[in-house]
């Protein structure tokens, strides 16, 4: 074990599962190398089944394609989308870690104001690894961060803070904006590096995006379903938001913080703002019922476990959005299909056969 | 008007007043020249009203020692803090301006990342002059600042925002810490420049610090008493907590908005950590209950202005607070004569007899 050659051990190194969406050969891993190199992956390959997606020699991962997760989830693999990127939530479920990364492979490695490759990774596992303060805000920010803290005022009974469920990195250069404003401002960029880390206050809504999205996947997994989109479906570009709803009020309930802000990555491309709008148009409307839905959704006591709540709200979803279109009854439906497909795969008993294609 | 001597009118020159608690002169004005020249001042002295306050050459300003106050207000004086900074509230119920800017003389011109000067009163106008959006979170932060905007997922219907009442601003080198955390961390010195603004959402509470503050004066003047402090007091330095918790419930009932963040002023001297420990430590726990109060505290549908809102909270603070302390009855007294002082001064008959000792 002698040598500089060796690498110093990454944190949470086999605690932490990274899992990829894609349709492409994974060449946006090398420059990811330094960072990614000794984490296992998960590749969730979207689309036709039949090509096969290089990946960079020195990964190691496993690879699930549509025909893998029919085989493994049998008649419940109709609850993972097919043609869209909310996929990936099929990773999360296979996953036996504790710890989820999950980046898109558009995502690059972003700089910080003094030139410095920023490690994302490090970042959320630090954000997770430290708590949240959901319940009074802190105006220094983070206040577990070093040269931070509690600012005067702050209850002391609140200064322990409360585990940390979700950690939801930003993007340089093209920022996650909805059709309507990439076709609005096609050429605007974020240049703006804000240099926090701040827990989104109990009670409130965010987007949550999932192009750079950590979290605790023993304390939250179970709830970051990414809903039914894309092929078949009538709407697309909505499956981080739906997880990000349904998260955040079961977070609120249990006690769980989700943080906001660092890590950046470099996003390196808009997507067709077109091809997005017809994505994008019923969910923008839609919205406008869903986020209020969700600003009222109350959990009864008796849910005390993630299955337990995210089984209520989907009760809540067909009996109150069922109301605006039948796709929310069929994506109720779905979300008990993903509670029981879960619980399938990771109850003890629920090892049941897995050949992913990669070398696992 | 011909020449390059004219300096250019800074934003709301005369719709706005720089508002300065001090027990000293006012040499620190010398380095905020530049920036608040061309704004009209409101020093309100404390202490000893015999001493004589020097305030540099060619600023336009009014003067009020305690005299002054007791002249002006009589026995409703007795609402106005005597020995605390909490005195300054007595600026904002004089003013005639829309915006109200106030800052501490222990206060300076902080630099940016870039080395260059901060207008900590242009960025607080910037604030207050756009609106805040306190109903859902916008990851991006402040979405009307350039190069920024609401990302995909935010509802379309709350992109107008709502108008902001408030805006609060941060320190570089000497954070604002209480006496425990001052003790514990003696050295501690904030370095951290975050670049952001951000609306604390509808719903949570932030401890507001009275140092570097701006407001809407015309929407939230009456709830920006700074209670009773200082002089036979059994507490000190809650005065700008205390508005803070009022301010904020009120704003969340009237649906305006509060920000936090840009601009950093940079505060020089940490004040005396057990002298302030003298100061707080009835605060350190009664905090822990009137937080839980301020943030179940419901206000009638008929408060329909900050007066009837803030009598309304006086008779919950008399109530539910009462029983911590006799304290708080006396302190729900004095906020209503604040209301009662604030309309007397405030409404068209109420132009009484004013003899500031400075150049009015």
């Amino acid at each position: 074990m002698a040598g500089s050659s060796i690498k110093p051990t990454p944190l949470l190194k086999d605690e932490l599962d990274i899992v990829i969406p894609t349709i492409r050969n994974l060449d946006f891993l090398e420059m990811w190398r330094p960072f990614f190199e000794q984490y296992h992956l998960i590749i969730v390959q979207d689309g036709d089944p039949s090509k096969t997606i290089k990946v960079p020699d020195g990964f190691d991962y496993e690879l699930y394609n549509r025909n893998d997760i029919n085989r493994i989830l049998g008649p419940k693999a109709s609850c993972i989308s097919f043609k869209d990127s909310a996929c990936r939530c099929f990773g999360y479920m296979v996953s036996k870690k504790k710890y989820i990364f999950t980046i898109d492979d558009d995502c690059f490695v972003a700089k910080d104001p003094s030139g410095k490759e920023i490690n994302a990774l490090e970042q959320h596992i630090k954000n997770l690894l430290s708590p949240s303060t959901p319940f009074f805000f802190n105006t220094l920010y983070d206040p577990y961060r070093e040269g931070a803290d509690f600012v005067r005022g702050y209850p002391f009974s609140l200064r322990e803070g409360v585990p940390t469920a979700v950690s939801h990195g930003l993007w340089l250069n093209i920022p996650d904006y909805d059709a309507p404003t990439q076709l609005v401002k096609p050429l605007e960029r974020n240049t703006r590096y804000v240099d926090a880390v701040l827990t989104v206050p109990k009670g409130t809504l965010f987007p949550m995006c999932g192009m750079n999205l950590a979290f605790n996947r023993e304390l939250i997994g179970p709830a970051m379903y990414f809903g039914l989109m894309g092929d078949g479906q009538p709407i697309g570009r909505y499956d981080d938001m739906w997880a990000g709803w349904c998260m955040k009020v079961i977070c609120d309930h249990m006690g769980w913080g989700v943080k906001t802000g660092l890590p950046y990555i470099w996003h390196s491309k808009a997507s067709n703002p077109f091809v997005n709008l017809k994505k994008e148009y019923n969910g923008v409307f839609w919205q406008e019922e869903i986020i209020p839905f969700f600003q009222s959704a109350v959990l009864p006591k008796e849910c005390t476990s993630v299955q337990k709540c995210y089984v209520e709200l989907s009760k809540q979803v067909k009996e109150k959005l069922g109301k605006i279109d039948p796709y929310f009854i069929k994506l109720a439906d779905a979300m008990v299909t993903w509670i029981e497909a879960w619980n399938e795969l990771n109850s003890s008993e629920g090892k049941i056969a897995k050949l992913p294609n990669g070398a696992a």
